[in-house]
């Protein structure tokens, strides 16, 4: 079996931002605040993926994907807790009508009713709804739901622990993902991604917080942002840090993916990377939906890279499916009952 | 003769923090600004430098290093444009000196007195001094003067254009390099050095900046940051933003260095980034200053990755010579001037 770790509902039928539009209009004119309906026929839903992620599972052989919500449009710093709760939950619905109707082809994997300034309770409720309610496996967590400005504390602050105790609690990963940019310094797909993934593995090796939380676990996505590249660098600043070394400290609780859309990034990462810590996905529809014309082939066409990686079968099957079970016991459960 | 692009001035001699830790603490009192006098022997100088980076150039078998001031302290954040003014010359002033004690081992690069509001006119003021009066060959510019809340416009805002114009007209090249970080999600070595290279790349990507300026030059240092590790996802980009291939576009105008401290890395930035794009530097004494266990020797002394890459003399000269004194055109001219 082949789980693609990382993919959204960027092909979410138009009555979602048509929602979303009237929200934000609202929010402007000043009219009180008011969740409403959003107006999806199942046929549209279908209609949305079957041309898309559904199409592109099977030209590349893949069987499950880890879904979640488009993460470009979480858009947390627009409006207040309200704003954010009425949108969020609106997206994790739809997430999980997709899961209901193709529950052999998606998972689903919640996004948060983040704020850049508020306490975390909705948070934590929301998860709670969307893993017990539900049958979420995870959830995707903004380290900086400010848009590009960076004002909330680092994910090592104590502000964080009420969410963490919450996901130890139901035991759940969370993949660090940040949204839209509204920093006209950074672009969304292009650098705020990246950089949030670098900054992110950085606040985990220069902090404590595994000791706190030994059962943690995130998933760094973006093949771990510049980290791979720059191993070195991190091996030596962890050491100058008086930090544990990697291995044996902030890679007990943090996976990569393989949204690295050539073969030698890919190469890189197997070369640095413990298998152990590196799941496969591919961000598809995602940020690069072209085709590389140096292969011909889609550049998010992960699996293609890793295919011509030297693995064993056993180790194949660690990046496609063993490293997912872990990380994500959830699905493991799910794909057991399933008989799988 | 090797060239190493990349090198800071970290390990000066006290009085410059005296001078810095004054100009804060009357800064705090609200005393009036005094540039005053930084106190510093010639012997301090030396002793500075004898048991670092001329011991390292000794030893690794460098000959010249493109030096500038310390990248963490230029601190663009702190005080106002005389703030600023007074400890850049102060900082560029003891760059020329080490460069006149050792002619043969150093070429200087200035710090430019930016703040996170103020328009470039003293930057333009300060390079002038710097390269026609002292004999600089290039600038840091920092692409996020106020030091981690990215408020400045993108490098390829108008904002930016006097000092572009000024840089063209002495033929200089930039290295993009932020200093320290004072938002506590980003660590200053580990991630804000590194997202700052990415970002600066992206920027470049979007923008028709070299259309407006065909002649400016940019050293993203730290192998690039993110982006050769992701080289097909920004390849993928240009072609979903309908921007020109990089190799036609970015690359006439950008460069990256060899400041990747582990064999993999600098592997994969010879495969994926054009020879002619890339130059030999190592940031010692810098970020990572420990020996890595792996290997035995240092993490910074990037000439020994680039050693054990499989290249021709005329690639190696390019790299470790040829390259520089294309995108430093005054340090090639000094160079000549001395019958190197």
């Amino acid at each position: 079996m082949i789980i693609d770790c990382h993919g959204h509902y960027t092909t979410a039928p138009k009555g979602l931002q048509a929602w979303r539009d009237n929200q934000t209009a609202a929010l402007k004119s000043g009219a009180p605040a008011a969740k409403g309906t959003v107006t999806i026929s199942d046929d549209e839903i279908r209609d949305s993926l079957e041309n898309a992620q559904l199409k592109l599972q099977r030209e590349r052989g893949t069987d499950v994907t880890i879904f979640s919500p488009r993460a470009s449009a979480m858009a947390h710093h627009i409006g207040d807790a309200t704003t954010s709760l009425h949108w969020t939950q609106h997206c994790n619905d739809l997430i999980h009508r997709v899961c209901t109707l193709y529950p052999e082809n998606f998972v689903a994997v919640c996004q948060l009713p983040q704020t850049p300034k508020d306490p975390l309770a909705n948070c934590v409720a929301e998860l709670e709804r969307c893993v017990n309610g539900m049958g979420f496996i995870g959830c995707n967590l903004n380290p900086d739901p400010s848009g590009g400005y960076w004002g909330a504390p680092p994910l090592t602050d104590k502000y964080w622990y009420p969410f963490y105790e919450k996901m130890v609690e139901l035991d759940v990963p969370a993949m660090v993902h940040v949204s839209a940019s509204c920093n006209a310094n950074f672009h969304t797909t292009g650098s705020h991604y990246i950089n949030a993934d670098t900054t992110a593995f950085m606040q985990f090796l220069t902090s404590d917080l595994f000791k706190d939380f030994p059962k943690l676990r995130f998933v760094i996505p973006h093949g771990g942002g510049a980290v791979p590249y720059h191993w070195g660098r991190y091996r030596g600043l962890a050491d100058m840090l008086k930090q544990p070394s990697l291995d044996g400290h902030v890679m007990k609780n943090v996976w990569f993916d393989t949204c690295v859309y050539h073969q030698p990034g890919i190469d890189l990462l197997f070369e640095v990377i413990d298998l152990d810590n590196i799941l496969f996905g591919s961000e598809m529809v995602g940020a690069v939906r072209g085709i590389d014309p140096e292969t011909g082939h889609y550049f998010d066409d992960t699996k293609r890279y890793i295919d011509a990686l030297d693995l064993t079968p056993a180790q194949r099957h660690q990046i496609y499916e063993g490293n997912a079970r872990r990380v994500y016991p959830r699905l493991d459960a799910q794909l057991k009952e399933r008989g799988l």
